[in-house]
């Protein structure tokens, strides 16, 4: 990262002028441990899709069968993460790691499922500690698989009814913050139901018990997806591939595989930064600063795809650029 | 536009859940007039280059001959907006619209020079009116030109040693703020440097008489590029193609073009926004909410080209994606 920062120094513009895209270059650079870094190239959004038994106690208005509706949206490539991954040049894999539904499997659509969805956080754990665990381990071996299918830059995805209440209970348990503060609308729902899931969180976050370590605090209060999507950076981080986060359920699960592995952080980078409250503070914590900031609140990895060109521009600021002295300008 | 907003409406994602890049299809379709508009495919970034004799009155550390240097380092292919241009799948032409020195003209460097450089604004007019309406009319051909060439996207792009002081003074002019809270560090400056930077802003901008008119403004305290600039936003508009702003810079010469023909901003983008502290102002009264926002302050179109992606994702997913309807999901 020494050599990186030096090296944006002699190029041919004022030191510190290309502002945040300069901090990614070079902390691709550490990710790779070369300077320059090689170019994010071969792109690919993994989108996690579970279900969550607490859309029995009413924190959504979408039917749980919206989750499996949209994996054949995204088997089919008509959804918005098809569209925009499309735009950027990744492609798009779906990782059933905990759908409700029997979900068929192809090149599109991975059967990883764990369990079929969560039981209902609202009335007791989501899951056994077993059960978070293997999902975790699903989540690093989906990293491997796609390293060693050729893929350079990994953005995370996600769907599935109900993820927001599950993220809102990681994120204040992990950051120690009420839920109040950290409970959002999700897709849009009105007050009176934004009460109601605030109260399910609040309620959940209490239960966990001091000292829960993070399989604890997954299977208390997680789903499928947020363990997937926390092996997914382990995963990751391991192979030094660099990972786009999505939105507030990346966040979350992405406090999760800090919690486990602080450096693993370290390789992530922040596509976007959702509307969701508890966004902004999982992000604060683990000290990554949003790309994109155009107010989605969508998921699917819509925010981590749009982020990657910005991703792959700032590596070819660092790797393609003149030098003052290759350009004999003066200074 | 309203077919545009139907159509954002039916497609498979809860309704506003893509934020600002469903506003920017909706801004699309009704440049285009069409619903979904085409792709913003061929992308152009004109950079329109130009010297400002303010430089000599201490304003800026850069030699004025950096801008020939870097005219001579766009034609190289080594900038920052070239690599930043190839990233985004657009093309680099270069305006030679005044720089004091003499260019060679060839495919990316086309010389339309007006006059050499513009005299000190801290001494009196940068240029006759005569010459602000020739700079003007040359943006107007430029984007004819580039249009004609087949480019259905324009980004805009500059580069002038002191063209932020001759920014500031445009822009106090413009939305009628002091320019204490105008005038910025440019590519970087220290305290000193930038109080004597605000006094020949101030004092300058004051010279302007009440009722003058946009080429009077531009004739006393603007830039060569400045006119240029706001030329390629009218033309643009005139063939309704979309124009993406850089920073500073591009802000003022749309609020000229905006204080010129006040429609010519609907079919304006602002790519990002700049530290520099007038550029926010210059937005709001724009009516432009940045899509880039990471502390960019180079200017040449960096920020410009950065946004092209989300321009061309925000078209895509009006045009792509699956309806309710048609993929058969439950609402």
């Amino acid at each position: 990262m020494d050599a990186a920062r030096s090296r944006q120094g002699s190029l041919t513009k004022p030191p510190g002028s290309l502002g945040v895209l300069e901090e990614v270059s070079v902390r691709l650079a550490g990710i790779a441990g070369a300077c320059p870094p090689p170019r994010p190239q071969r792109a690919v959004v993994a989108v996690f899709a579970a279900d969550h038994g607490v859309v029995a106690s009413g924190v959504t208005p979408w039917p749980q069968e919206v989750t499996t509706a949209m994996v054949e949206n995204f088997r089919a490539g008509g959804a918005a993460v098809n569209v925009l991954a499309r735009e950027a040049g990744a492609d798009v894999v779906v990782v059933d790691i905990g759908v409700a539904s029997d979900v068929k499997e192809d090149e599109v659509v991975w059967a990883r499922k764990v369990r079929p969805g969560t039981a209902d956080l609202s009335a007791g754990p989501a899951m056994t500690r077993a059960e978070a665990a293997a999902a975790v381990g699903t989540g690093i071996r989906v990293a491997d698989d796609l390293v060693r299918r050729g893929y350079d830059v990994l953005a995370t995805g996600d769907m599935g009814i109900g993820n927001t209440t599950a993220s809102a209970c990681l994120i204040a348990h992990l950051t120690g913050r009420p839920a109040a503060g950290i409970t959002g609308r999700g897709t849009g729902i009105d007050d009176v139901m934004l009460a109601h899931k605030t109260a399910v969180v609040a309620a959940a976050v209490a239960r966990v018990p001091a000292g829960a370590d993070p399989l604890d605090v997954l299977a208390e209060v997680g789903g499928l997806e947020h363990a997937g999507l926390a092996g997914l950076v382990l995963g990751a981080a391991a192979h030094r591939v660099p990972v786009v986060l999505d939105g507030v359920i990346a966040g979350a699960a992405a406090l999760v595989a800090q919690a486990l592995a602080p450096a693993a952080v370290d390789h992530c980078f922040a596509g976007h930064r959702s509307v969701e409250p508890g966004h902004a503070t999982a992000l604060a914590t683990l000290g990554l600063r949003p790309l994109v900031d155009l107010d989605l609140r969508l998921g699917e990895g819509s925010g981590a795809v749009l982020a990657l060109p910005l991703v792959r521009s700032a590596s070819a600021v660092l790797r393609d650029m003149a030098t003052f002295d290759s350009a004999g300008i003066p200074t």
